[in-house]
């Protein structure tokens, strides 16, 4: 019978939280096939193999779901990102670490990072102010990056806000091909992106 | 009462492409703000003060609005980089216009935009096919742009297809932000962001 097994698993319990992980990647690959408003919880339970009450159980809302898809990106995105900011390396450096790292998320999360970009605003009341305060805290980050290389004269006198948003943009925006180009690696982006756009932002050596 | 209007204009007048591209307007505001599947009939023609016959008078079907809204988008689109490559400019100034071109439509039309970045997956058959095509010309022309100043000396020996999608992510992605940020315009946005791209791909002068 399906959802019989809910009942024996408490919640937050280790079984618990491995099965709800399960249920949040699945129905991010629902999401991001056919949209989240277009995704009923009927579905939600078939793919899960779960009744109605258990999957109850685990995810507490179809909006709980949503937030823990954009949950598990995040966690992700800024962890990553502590490992650069820990590293003490230099801004530039810095900046191609954030993009290996960012380009290693959307590589591995496709279908979270396609419901992440696409379905940010069906996110209703506190969850949107969690979801933008945690995205506006990593363009926080990217920033600092840039204000700390434009301090150290390391790059020319960009706008950080603009700057950040020109990388943000490029990076995120791979979710549309990196995994379908199959043949490169994220890594194998990151590479020429960082190099591009380092290159655009870096101080000439001599004036130009 | 509402839709009676309808019948007084035959397919394919001007007042009727004028109505029809209004509706088309209404309809990609209302798409934008709660998203294509979410929209029913029966709010597009509230929204559109259309009976169900008057509105289907004019579109057809839901999903001829969805291909209306992104024609819409691509003709704009298409429409900027003919200009750019009539121009004969050089590689480097035909991938300045066509940013300020791709700017100036994102800027014009926020919400036929964000469809068209979020709901092309919700196209079917022959429209996926047609959209994907269009998409596909201007993806060449960024890419020819790109060749056509590797192969002249002016741009270092870069991937084209991948550049490419570099230079489009950071444009397209500024649908995001641009109109909410209110003090700068595209063109403000456009210059910068050319600035940062031809420094990141142009041949440096002397050897690194």
């Amino acid at each position: 019978m399906p959802g019989a097994e809910a009942s024996t698993e408490s919640r937050r319990s280790p079984k618990w939280e491995a099965r709800r992980q399960a249920i949040v990647d699945t129905s991010a690959h629902l999401f991001a096939r056919q949209g989240y408003h277009a995704t009923g919880i009927t579905e939600l339970c078939a793919a899960n193999d779960l009744g109605k009450g258990a999957l109850y159980h685990y995810i507490g809302s179809k909006e709980e779901l949503l937030v823990a898809i954009h949950d598990r990106v995040m966690d992700e995105v800024m962890a990553g990102a502590e490992r650069v900011v820990q590293s003490g390396a230099s801004p530039a450096t810095q900046l191609a670490m954030l993009g290996d790292e960012l380009l290693d998320v959307i590589n591995r999360y496709p279908d979270h990072v396609w419901v992440f970009l696409h379905e940010f605003h069906a996110l209703t009341g506190e969850n949107t102010d969690q979801f933008r305060g945690r995205r506006r805290e990593y363009e926080r980050m990217v920033e600092d990056i840039l204000r700390a290389g434009v301090k150290a004269g390391e790059f020319r006198d960009v706008d950080p806000w603009l700057t950040a948003r020109t990388w943000l943009g490029m990076h995120n925006y791979t979710y549309l091909w990196l995994q379908q180009r199959g043949r490169v690696s994220a890594r194998d982006v990151a590479k020429p992106f960082a190099d591009l756009f380092l290159r655009g932002i870096e101080k000439p050596k001599r004036p130009r």
